[in-house]
């Protein structure tokens, strides 16, 4: 019997005789649906308060169920959001969640330790993966999920939502069309003041650590502002507050150096707020303050100002995802982009630890 | 028989039976010149186009003499200046300012690694000395030359400009009065592209390299932003030059730790142009943008923008140092203070050479 989910598979995947290419679906003559189904994985304060009320304002997609371990989340949930009985699962039977054709794609929301995990089980499900940054501790744990969704011919987005705010795009354009000249030198800062003691960002076994968390926007404002991977990184990793960051770092300030010869100079904290990105051109500069906030990122260059107005950031990155999966088009973001970061992560790491330079 | 000589010593010194404390000196109730001579050492560019330009606007000094290596120099500024014969000086026949009641200032303007040697015998020469910055190449040049100054009952002043301007001035005030709470992160930028290939700068022997140069400016952003001394460096030198910067260093990335707890990523460049200070408080945040330039220094911060107007940094500079001689009071910027920029200098350098952190 062809069932619903069979007709969605062929939709999205584009039938098992097609070629497959991952992150570019193929197109089918079957009719496609005009939302998909997304089920958020992890209900914490993203989900809560980001992710739930995006998905009030998406065009391609909806809320469509949940996963979570906390029966009271769920019902509160379901009153909230009108989600069927059928649409909700714990982690105990969360792979029945490949017999729900009404789950499109499994948004991963959880601690980063458990990213590899539900990404794989969404991948063996048949389910497309949105993670969230970071993609998970470990480039091994990266590398097993870009394979377990190829296998499973599931496309895999991590969650960078910068790149899809037309501030952040605007920098990278300027870089890219060379308006300056070559991007010479990066300097981003990103951190908050957390009061928290006992979250999974202060806890290593679940991925804690600011590098993995805060420091992947200093990262990628690195990254994006210069267009190119880092070959070589020093860190210095530190805290002002043993106490509480026992197992990880509560602040991490790293250097990059890129083939070109820019160079980056990139901090970040659970104990520090700031937010900016300076870049510093062969014939002018650039400034992005704030740079990765939710929203009302903007900055301003030599010749003029960055301030491209958005509606919800998230919003926008949940729709031009699920574009590109019904569309069968390039992913902003897919997992090897998240895997690019992952190698720098560990490098620094690595580099935190040994005080020397780390080759990438 | 008293001469003019040793009547301005004893008025500017106090006279030998006085208590001498360097860089206070005493009053005297004997007549105060009105206005300081000066004797400018080096007649390059810093000389030509900013301090000889500012000491036609001083108030508590003027133009009163050159040495210079170079005769024709000499003859131009003569002519320009209307410089008497008798207070030109070259490199061998300096040593008879001693004997010019005319010149109560040397102003050293030469390559770091010349610092030492002339201010050594301006100091000998019972003459106050002004010096630029970098101090000296190494502490042990600093060290000395405090000493002989403190021996001649002399006083010495490094040139930091910026010390003097009110932009300056008010992040500094912002740090002091905790308006924003503790100082937690700075990042501080600041170099040109040089195109030069043969100066100074790019002789290690002369005391080139970006960081004494350029990169004490960065430093200085950092030490003064907080109201610190750092404890421990980091460092990272590079260049993308290597045909140019084969003895010295074009960039160098630095990072330091305050005893507070603060933290600093600088950055310093003969290739890269970039001016400007970044200071995240506990509860909120400062930007100069300029920092360092020769006017036009500016910023905001949380509640509120920096932009003092100021006439003319080097004559302001000049002015306030020459009425801390004439009323006996402390100068902004002694010998002590270039001292405690050498040290980190020192350190960087050892850093970058090694790999590791550097304790200070």
């Amino acid at each position: 019997m062809f069932n619903r989910r069979d007709a969605l598979k062929s939709i999205i995947v584009g039938g098992a005789a097609s070629v497959f290419s991952p992150n570019t679906l193929l197109a089918s003559t079957a009719p496609k649906k005009e939302k998909l189904g997304i089920a958020l994985v992890g209900l914490g304060y993203y989900s809560t308060d980001l992710l739930a009320p995006a998905l009030q304002m998406t065009e391609k997609c909806y809320l469509a169920g949940i996963v979570t371990g906390t029966p009271e989340k769920a019902e509160k949930w379901k009153q909230k959001y009108n989600i069927p009985d059928k649409n909700i699962y714990n982690y105990q039977n969360f792979d029945s969640i490949a017999n729900n054709p009404d789950i499109d794609v499994v948004y991963v929301v959880l601690p980063p330790s458990m990213h590899k995990e539900y990404t794989i089980r969404a991948a063996k499900a048949g389910k497309h993966v949105f993670c969230e940054k970071p993609m998970a501790p470990s480039v091994s744990d990266c590398m097993a999920m870009i394979k377990t969704c190829n296998d499973n011919k599931v496309s895999l987005a991590i969650g960078y939502r910068c790149q899809h705010d037309p501030n952040t795009q605007e920098f990278m354009r300027i870089t890219k069309e060379k308006l300056y000249g070559k991007v010479r030198m990066v300097a981003c800062g990103t951190g908050y003041f957390d009061n928290r003691t006992t979250h999974w960002k202060q806890n290593k076994a679940l991925g804690g650590g600011v590098m993995g968390d805060m420091g992947v926007y200093a990262l990628q404002g690195a990254r994006l502002a210069t267009g190119e991977e880092p070959i070589a990184v020093t860190a210095q990793a530190s805290t002002t507050r043993p106490e509480i960051y026992k197992e990880v770092e509560e602040t991490m300030m790293f250097q990059l150096q890129f083939p070109s010869g820019a160079l980056a100079a990139c901090h970040t904290s659970f104990g520090i707020q700031m937010n900016y990105l300076q870049v510093n051109y062969e014939r002018g500069w650039l400034r992005m303050d704030s740079l990765s906030n939710y929203s009302g990122n903007k900055g301003s260059h030599s010749k003029g100002i960055i301030d491209f107005p958005i509606k919800n950031q998230q919003a926008k990155q949940l729709d031009e995802d699920c574009m590109a999966l019904m569309n069968s088009t390039q992913l902003i973001a897919p997992g090897e982009e998240g895997l690019r970061d992952i190698k720098v992560v560990e490098a620094i790491y690595k580099a935190a630890q040994n005080g020397g330079t780390v080759k990438i």
